[in-house]
């Protein structure tokens, strides 16, 4: 299993777009045969750091899921809604 | 580095105490000296499904803070406030 975790700082004025934009992605997302989980969190006292917490079965699923309708509009949008690009943290589960 | 994810599931009615006893746990920790980082996010739609994204130096710096007193006092708080026990998740970082 691959868990990713994708940081989202999200513009001020931008936040409903974002939450309208994000829910399609992880509706369809969660429909991919291969994801595990796929889960949108914001920082406590922090509005508008999100962080979306991922887990692949492999990176078949993943590269599935980057070339995705859902995704590929998401991240076109992402590039006007975010205040800077999205970072990734990819990690393998100590506990496999 | 190892990452961890701590899910904490908090108790309708507990939320304000919760948030209270968290805060100052965070504060502490982020003073400990092998803490990189330790940030508190709550599901989007889904209120009182807490993580706390931490990341530690190495496994010294992870035993150190879970007998420090900070974290002590907040696992005893915790099993009054949290609707199921803390659940971690350990990670290794795939970028490193």
């Amino acid at each position: 299993m691959i868990s990713i975790t994708a940081y989202m700082n999200v513009k001020p004025g931008y936040r409903e777009e974002f939450l309208e934009k994000v829910q399609q992605v992880i509706e369809h997302t969660r429909e991919e045969e291969g994801n595990v989980s796929y889960r949108l969190y914001e920082e406590t006292g922090n509005s508008n750091q999100f962080v979306m917490l991922e887990q692949w079965k492999d990176q078949h699923a993943i590269d599935v899921h980057n070339q995705s309708d859902h995704f590929q509009n998401f991240f076109a949008a992402a590039k006007k809604i975010l205040a800077e690009p999205l970072t990734l943290k990819r990690f393998i589960n100590d506990d496999d």
